[in-house]
């Protein structure tokens, strides 16, 4: 007889395992079942179908040889029968059978499968908050949503935005394109918490600010008011017009039928699985963003939902259900986002998941452009390496900036995944070309700073520990070792001047008992003057980690040149 | 008394080595020795100053924060002193000494040495044809060569290019972009010898083409001609008409002196050095385009001079020459060139290298768009995967195309250091957002099909065999298996249409004894007909490995239209 694979959920993960499943073992019958009326689409693309930078819904259904994924696609091309419209209503793991429900007709129908994959994805949160079911409160994951919501989107219209994590940012900037005021608002005291660390997560909140999209961290929504739709987001005693609020506030993975069907649920609210994608059911496989994995770097298990490791997991789980033998390893939580013009992201840790993982750690800031500095159209970009200090071990890199940052945050991610230390990434043979990157780049200059910090060579100080040194008015001299041009130009308040080249001839200005914190544009000289102290007698002397670019707080502006 | 450390040359490695030295022991006395005018320029961006990209020689030589890398920011800022215009003529290892003269004022004069540290660089080859010392044929090393073509390079004039390497093709693109009507003349019969593949080398071959530089493989010069100054390029029986003639056929490591000294040559004729970079005298090291290193892939020495091993290599021996401890590992060949609109590069091994180093490969060819095909801007890259048959472990990765070519070498460069398997390389958690990638990265595609292929899954064909069949006229069958829309816009002459989604029910029409070969736009569809033709009995099916946009060789053009 025959082998019946059937698959719920005919998005990423469930299309790729029932695609693999049907190439790898020809004569199984596999159905494909999904309530939506969409099969197969770019879920991650929907902002940009927002946004309008993607034309219409048929771009996103489509291979890119332009054929669109639908029913009579999957059944003729890649030889699998899909339900749409239709429920799973039970899983009867005894009979091995599906309970459906066609979601028109109401009509009941039963379905037998040897083995079973889920892939019933996930459902973005909706807080419980007052008027919450108010219309012209909106989330947006499927199609269908991004179709209301571009109705919805009227230029010069007040949009509100729950929520600062991936999905929020992509729909402020997609809102904003389509010409409406747009605030965000973030319950905790940065954006993207849980990606970057508050120092990198505050150029996210610049850039915002820069492109007009008001941001409020820190701000718990409370509920919504309005009469026949939403007009105000409450804020506890504050609120704030709003002819649209995006609720972004997470997912969460569709869980309930395999609860029902006492199928295993992990720590993290989501379906347990080997390292095979089997759950508790040998004969019950699931994939995507309904199971949870392996985080690589601490060995927890972890909730990431990402297209990219839905497409993964969805071959390994078509695999094993079609009778091969593949695993899923894990993930180390890459993640990127686009802020109009900023590229963001991190793979690994951040230094706030390190220390809680009970890591010791090391960091590095490192801000450089992101090829040759003489090349036209280098961009900066800011790097955070974070690393277990007795090992070197990279934990973690975080990348910000208008270059290319996506390219060192994958080099990093496969860094990372090997356990590469400082030493082996400071020793990689990186492509270099000045239309590519610098000589050294940034990611070998981000490792030889960490090495010099590990062997006690550099001594940097984080900015945010140099400005709670201001606030507490501590004694110290920061030092700022630029030509006095650029010191004139921009520059942080309270530093005394002293250029680098003169600095050997000026020790005598610098008091040795004191703490002095010298810094630059970038912390290179800022080094170098630390390493001149340092080897002058300074016990004391540090560096500003990763100069004037880096420094997340107010600069000020041009001082009058001296006569 | 303090150590004196001397090193001779001030480009990449020497700069980088004086100045790690310093940091590091700042009670040593640094000396930098140089022949030429300029210091610590950046030698890679001297293609880009002869087409304008780059403004001006300062530009090249300063430092990110516009400061100019001179004799006295040298001294002043890192502490070093620095002779120009002075040739270190002898090398008296017994007594420590240099001797030098002054090449403005011939005079001679000695200098001491604790450490010495060899930078001396690279000499363009010259190779010895007749009139090869004609006025108007140069060669692109030193910012005094690119400000004499920058001269010479006369709009509306005839160059020839000599040499298909990196340089060869950096140069062709700046004088074509400087209008000038440009000829490529390469011995061998691709382009890009030692870093790609021939079929990969094809798509630079025809962007040059397109962009209006004639190019002529497999073509020896054997000599020059002219009155005064070149004006007719010989190859054997044939004249090129030149008005200007650049040598670019690689450049030769300075080992003269080292070599008087007694200092150790390398099988590859550079300076031999061991993990910490020091030669067969404890007290000299040598660092950049004079010394060879380790090839991480073969184990092999060689000879790969560039600008960011010269860097790192820098760091490395001027650490050990001021009493620390470091060592370089060696390189993997990572390499790119920007070719008018196309980036291609290699990071490992190609399949010619792999086979000379004894593995048996498999290899992989896919095009893709470098981020989600629907959205805007995505480019088509193509990448050629080679791999160990055994063990699976990735020897090397080529890449070409107009979209983000490096991202793809540098997280290739990466898995290749810490000896990635295909199985490896296919769980890579990089960065995915539309923006940046496809959902499922070019890199795991590629890694995808090799596991395939590795598997026995896929039987792939390259294009070169299957253009062998066609001209030794065997008896096969090429299948397209794309849409009658895509097939008759182009295709390859001589292929029977059958589209996938029609595949399984037009199996008659296929004989079950003949090897059928089947391919689409980038082989997908190809590669599933190929299992469906399999799983249906047919043991002699194949697919074209990369499909249409890898075919390397001449494509048919639009059909008409059936009526």
């Amino acid at each position: 007889m025959k082998m019946r694979i059937v698959v719920i959920g005919a998005n990423a993960a469930g299309a790729k395992a029932a695609s693999k499943a049907k190439r790898l073992n020809a004569q199984a019958e596999i159905t494909m079942i999904d309530r939506g009326r969409f099969i197969s689409y770019g879920a991650c693309g929907i902002p940009y179908f927002v946004s309008d930078a993607v034309g219409g819904v048929k771009e996103l259904m489509s291979t890119m040889a332009g054929v669109v994924r639908d029913h009579g696609f999957f059944q003729k091309v890649k030889g699998v029968a899909v339900l749409t419209g239709t429920e799973v209503i039970r899983i009867d793991r005894g009979a091995k059978r599906l309970g459906l429900r066609n979601l028109a007709s109401g009509e009941l129908s039963e379905l037998p499968y040897d083995k079973l994959i889920l892939a019933t994805g996930s459902t973005p949160l909706v807080p419980r908050l007052e008027n919450v079911d108010l219309p012209g409160i909106l989330t947006v994951k499927k199609i269908e949503d991004a179709e209301l919501l571009k109705e919805r989107a009227v230029p010069g219209g007040a949009a509100c935005i729950v929520g600062g994590g991936l999905i929020g940012l992509e729909t402020a900037e997609a809102l904003r394109q389509r010409g409406m005021r747009v605030t965000l608002v973030e319950m905790r005291d940065q954006l993207l918490p849980g990606v970057l660390d508050p120092e990198v997560a505050n150029l996210v909140q610049k850039q915002l600010r820069q492109q007009g999209v008001e941001v409020r961290t820190g701000t718990a929504v409370t509920g919504f008011a309005g009469a026949q739709r939403v007009e105000r987001v409450v804020m506890g005693p504050r609120e704030l017009p709003a002819d649209l609020v995006v609720l972004a506030p997470g997912v969460t993975p569709n869980v309930a039928l395999a609860c029902e069907a006492g199928i295993g649920i992990g720590p993290t609210g989501a379906v347990a699985v080997d390292a095979r994608l089997c759950t508790n059911d040998p004969d019950v496989f699931a994939c995507g963003d309904c199971c949870e994995t392996t985080h690589l770097v601490t060995g927890q298990k972890v909730y990431l939902p990402l297209g990219s490791t839905a497409n993964k997991q969805g071959r390994v789980a078509g695999i094993n259900a079609a009778g091969g033998a593949a695993t899923f390893g894990g993930v180390i939580g890459t993640t990127i986002v686009k802020v109009f013009n900023l590229n963001v992201g991190k793979a690994g840790l951040t230094e706030a998941e390190a220390r809680r993982a009970g890591f010791d750690v090391e960091t590095v800031l490192s801000p450089a452009p992101d090829r040759a500095h003489f090349f036209p159209g280098a961009k900066p970009i800011l790097l955070k390496l974070v690393a277990e200090k007795g090992s070197g071990r990279i934990l973690g890199v975080q990348a910000a900036g208008e270059g290319a940052v996506d390219k060192r945050l994958d080099a990093a991610a496969v860094a990372i995944s090997f356990g590469a230390t400082a030493e082996q990434m400071a020793q990689l043979d990186l492509a270099y070309a000045p239309p590519y990157a610098p000589a050294m780049d940034n990611l070998i200059v981000a490792a030889d700073i960490l090495k010099n910090k590990l062997a006690g060579e550099a001594r940097g100080i984080t900015p945010q520990e140099v400005k709670r040194k201001f606030e507490e008015e501590e004694d110290f001299i920061l030092l700022d070792v630029r030509s006095p041009a650029e010191h004139n130009e921009v520059g942080i308040v309270g530093a005394k001047l002293v250029p680098l080249g003169a600095l050997r001839d000026r020790l005598g200005e610098l008091p040795r008992d004191k703490e002095i914190i010298a810094f630059c544009k970038i912390s290179l000289r800022g080094y170098e003057a630390q390493r001149i102290l340092s080897s002058a007698g300074y016990e004391k002397a540090k560096f500003l980690d990763g100069g004037i670019l880096a420094w997340p707080y107010e600069l000020r502006g041009p001082l009058e040149e001296k006569k």
